[in-house]
Parts: C-alpha cells; sequence; structure tokens
C-alpha cells in the first residue's frame, strides 16, 4: 500500500510540474518581471506531504473508482489551493518560513530591502504574497475543471470546499483574538480548517470523481472528521513539540506566536493561577528565549500534553472503528489505516 | 441607451443581491461569527458603477446576443473579482478608505482596537481583507460557472482574465518599486491592470457568452484596449484633481502615496530638477498639508496634464473610429459611444 501512496504521489507531482510549465509561458509572455512570482510558486510546490491529493484518492478507491490521469490532475486542484492558503496564511500570522524556506511575503520583503527598491518592503512582501495567492486559487480552479470535464458535482463540492476553508480561516484569526481562548469555538475552528478541509472535502471529491452518493459521503465524513481533527492535534502537538527539521518550521513557534491552539488553551485552562499566567506571559512574545520556551512546554507537557494525546487517540479509534466496518476490499482498508498513520503519528 | 444601461445595472445589482442572500446562511451557518465578514462584502458592493458587467453587456450587444437572467448572472462575477480586487488592491496600498467607507481591512482594524482585542490589529485587518477577497474570488467564479452552464470558451477567458489581473497588479506592485519611474514598465501596466482587465476581458466574455469568434474579439479588443487605457489615465487624472466627494477618496492619495502614475512620471520627466526634486520630495509622504498638495498639484498641471488629456483624447478617438467603422446596429454604436463618455470623461 505504502507503494500505491508513492505511486499517486508521484502522479501528483508530475501534475504540478506540468500545470506550473503551462502557465510559465503565460505569465513570462505577459512580462519577463513576473518572473519572481513563477519561481517562489514552483518553489513552494516541490515540498509538501501531498496529504490532501492523498486523501481524495482514497474516498476515490472507496468509492469504488480505477486511479487515472485525469483524476490526478483533478486532485492536484487541492495542493494549489493549499498553496493559496498557506501563503495567505503565513501573511496572516506574519511567520518567517515555510517548507524549509522563506515564507513567500519574506522573499519578497528581503528582496525589496537587499535590492534597495522604493517603498515599503513590508507592504512590497506582503503584496506580492496576496498576488501569488490569488494566482494559485484562481490555478486550482482552473485545473480541476479542465480535468473533471466540468462535472456539476465536482463543482459544489468545490464551492463548498473553498468557502469552507476561508470561512475556517477567518474564525481562526477570530478566535486568536479574543482574550481567553474559547475551546467550543478553537473546535469549530478545527472542524472547518482542519477536518473538513483537509480530510473530509478531499474524500468527497475523490469519491465525486467517480459518482454521486450522499450515503457514501456520510461514511467517509465518519472517518474524515475525527482523522482531521486527529491530524490538527497532531500539528498543534508538533508546533510545540516538534522537531524543527523535520516540521522546517522553528519549534515552539505556536508558543511565540501565542497561537491559542486547542493544547495552549487546555494548558491555561487546567494549570494552576501561577503557572497559566507564567505561560500567558510567554505566548505571543517573539523574542522568547530557548529557556522560556522549555518553561512553556514543560507547563504544556504536565497539564495539557496527556488529554491532547488521548483525545487524538480517541479520534484515531474511531476513524479505525468506520474502517472495520467498511464493506471495501481489503487494499483499500488497508490504504485508510495508513492514512491514519500518516496524519496522526507522523513527526512533521 | 441611457435606459438600457440603467436596466442591466439594475439587473447585475439584483444578481449580486440574490448571490449574497444564498451565501449568506451558508456563511451564518457555519458560524454567526462570520456576520462582519459577510456585511462587509454586502456594504462594499452596494458601491460601484457596474463598469465591467456593462462593458461585458456591449461586448454581447456587439456579437448579437439577446439580454437574459443568465447573461446577467454570467456577468455579475466581473463584479465579484472587482471586489476582491478592491480589497486586496487596499491592503496592499495600505489604503484607508474605499467607496466612501472604511477599507476593508481598515474596518477590522478598526473594530478589533474598538473591542480591545487580542493581539496585533493591524494583522487582524489584513488577515480579515484577506479572506474576505478570497471569498470573492471564489464566489465570482461559482457564480460565473453556474450562469454559463460550464462552458469551456467562457471558462478559458475566465481564467485568461484571472491570470492577467493578478498579472497586472504584480507589474504595478513591481512598477512602484523602482527608484526611477519607467514609463514602459506602467504602459505594461495599464494594459493588463486596466486596459484588459476593466473593458477588453469584460467585452469578450460578454461576446462569448453568444457565441466564439476571435475575429470578433479582435474587432473589440481595438475598441477595448485604448478606451482602457484612456479610462486609467482619467484616474490618474481624478486620484490627483478630483473631488474628494464625488470619487468617495480623499483627493490628492495618489500624491500621499507616492504612486508612480502615468500623470506624475510624465511630470517627474518634464520638469526643470527643482521643481522635479521638489514633487519628489512630495511623493509618498502620507503627513502632506494642503498646500504641499497644491504645489504638486501645480507641477503636474504644468508638465503633465496637458499631455494626458491629449493622450486621452487621442485613445478615445481611436476607439470612436471603431465605432465608426463597425457593421452593427445604430443602438449598439450608441451604446459603445456612451461607454467612451463614461469612461473617460467621468467625475468619479
Amino acid at each position: 500500500m505504502t507503494a500505491a501512496l508513492d505511486s499517486v504521489r508521484l502522479d501528483i507531482n508530475r501534475e504540478i510540474e506540468q500545470m506550473l510549465q503551462q502557465q510559465k509561458p503565460l505569465l513570462l509572455g505577459i512580462n519577463p518581471a513576473l518572473g519572481p512570482m513563477f519561481s517562489q510558486v514552483e518553489n513552494l510546490l516541490q515540498g509538501g506531504k501531498r496529504l490532501r491529493p492523498l486523501f481524495g484518492y482514497c474516498g476515490l478507491r472507496v468509492a469504488g473508482g480505477e486511479w487515472n490521469i485525469s483524476h490526478a490532475k483533478a486532485l492536484t486542484s487541492l495542493e494549489f489551493l493549499q498553496a493559496c492558503a498557506l501563503i495567505h496564511d503565513d501573511v496572516m500570522d506574519d511567520s518567517k518560513r515555510r517548507r524549509g524556506n522563506l515564507a513567500v511575503h519574506e522573499y519578497f520583503k528581503e528582496s525589496h530591502s537587499t535590492e534597495g527598491l522604493r517603498g515599503d518592503a513590508y507592504l512590497y512582501g506582503i503584496g506580492s504574497a496576496i498576488l501569488l495567492g490569488d494566482l494559485c486559487l484562481s490555478w486550482a480552479d482552473e485545473l480541476l475543471m479542465k480535468a473533471t470535464n466540468f462535472s456539476s458535482d465536482v463543482k459544489e463540492l468545490w464551492d463548498i470546499t473553498r468557502t469552507e476553508l476561508m470561512a475556517g480561516q477567518y474564525l481562526d484569526l477570530f478566535a486568536q483574538s479574543s482574550l481567553e481562548p474559547d475551546t467550543t469555538l478553537l473546535d469549530s475552528v478545527i472542524t472547518y480548517k482542519s477536518a473538513k478541509y483537509s480530510v473530509e472535502r478531499p474524500m468527497h471529491l475523490g469519491a465525486a470523481l467517480v459518482r454521486h452518493d450522499v450515503s457514501l459521503e456520510r461514511t467517509l465524513s465518519a472517518y474524515a472528521i475525527p482523522l482531521g481533527k486527529a491530524f490538527q492535534l497532531r500539528d498543534d502537538v508538533l508546533g510545540v513539540f516538534g522537531d524543527e527539521i523535520e516540521t522546517g518550521k522553528p519549534s515552539g513557534d505556536d508558543i511565540r506566536e501565542g497561537k491559542y491552539t486547542m493544547l495552549i488553551s487546555l494548558a491555561l485552562a487546567n494549570s494552576s493561577e501561577t503557572e497559566s499566567e507564567k505561560l500567558k506571559s510567554l505566548l505571543g512574545d517573539h523574542s522568547l528565549s530557548e529557556s522560556d520556551i522549555s518553561t512553556a512546554r514543560e507547563i504544556l507537557q504536565q497539564y495539557a500534553l496527556p488529554e491532547v494525546e488521548s483525545l487524538i487517540e480517541k479520534l484515531t479509534r474511531e476513524a479505525q472503528n468506520v474502517v472495520d466496518t467498511l464493506e471495501t476490499d481489503t487494499e483499500t482498508k488497508e490504504l485508510m489505516r495508513q492514512l491514519i498513520v500518516m496524519a496522526t503519528a507522523r513527526k512533521q
């Protein structure tokens, strides 16, 4: 089954490359000054685990589909949508790095400074990144429509996916802006921004490439939603305890950014007043020392990590139960189990 | 003919309203916290001249089409695309106001400050605006596809339109970042950001709703490109000499923002060294007094305004010549002439 996933990943990589090579002459034909925009998106899309297309592939398998090139093209659109989300997200969070490189807005900001250009380097950076994200969003759609021969079922799912993604992202911004963390709201963020966007909708999309079946969609949701939530919780854990080299982002960034993740919110709720105040004072300070980060990690480890890990386990089991009772071939079941491991036991 | 344009405008307004009312329960159903996002886009879309749909209508007429509801729906997508462009553009330029109200990012920044929320108010503002622009971009596409029943000719035009828009916007950012204004580059910006995006592609889109005809597209371009350039040059003039109440934006904003418009670039190139240095020293200073703005206006009036006005006249004549030799009905010709006046002799 790993071989199947690897082979799907290769197909996706090839389709990304092909789409980029189609857009390149168009973009540079408008003006060669667009070169850096192209290089940045090419660069960004070289990285990534292709998780969303893999979930799409899984949905397609459960629906009984036979994998082919036009499926690969259709699901590659998810990688372009994700590129838009990442580029725009990094602007919103003012994150400096992504997939081991400078974030897009940081790249353009730095090139503005290095070349001694006119105007505000920061605005130049975010302006370029906003536009590159917009391009990726447009290209995602372009690719999907061409690949699916304009199927209206698929298009409807695609429309919902985009609206839910943007809505989930805004809910996250909103949740982060409240003075005290609100775990109910955070759960809604996790549902829309992660569970639906990263797992459920890609699976629905994959299934819709084969046939339109509401009851099948429901079954896929029963697997996807808990798994997607577990996926996000694993992300929260990696954002604090992850290995910098494996994740490609500085470890402890969630603390420096003061992000209300479920992990951090639970620690604030469960720890003593002194420790909660201590943790609060560290959150959102970009100049934290390694020892400050360690202090925060200790509080999180003591008051929230076990609960989050057991929540991940519970959600993972829910997803596993769906697989166990599903009527499908053994290979597809094995694939679904493998994706559970990939999403929840990963290190990056 | 004015009555026809007014009636098209009413159809577009109704379709905007209908699309918004369709999205509202979806968005608020995800979470009521999305209320302000919805209000902001509703607010923004109440304003605007509907110029792009009107050009689309004109293209449709030249192609011999009979206006109907699904045409109105299809061309309304241009207003949602424009909403995305405006929201994102205001973030990039850090413009404070739009259509007489706060710009979207300013609205969210201010509400963050007023409500004493957590985190950086500026990032909250731009984050919300980026996402609202993304939503508008997605909705634009959603509306177009539904209205046109997934026509691949229309979709292809739509894809080009979006790519050219984003490319043109980036070229503008890039042109603004060079130490000295580059009129060749600025001409390319005007071509993509204005002439193609605001006039040519909407006309092509309108025509494509009727039939696919490359030679017709070429004729429309011969009218649209000079007219679109004249439209942008009029915008440059209004950005410096316009009436604040009519334009809905502070007059002199282009000077405060230090924008290299064609008008400003020509003044820098044509004026004496002393005056050019004086103008340069005023550009990009957000704290300019009314008297500073007047000084800049005088230099622009003396060294660039006559040239820009005569360029507008020349381009307008080019567009008019196309109308004169075009084989189409008298009413459509009158419409095309009316649009020339609207685009080039406007005050807002």
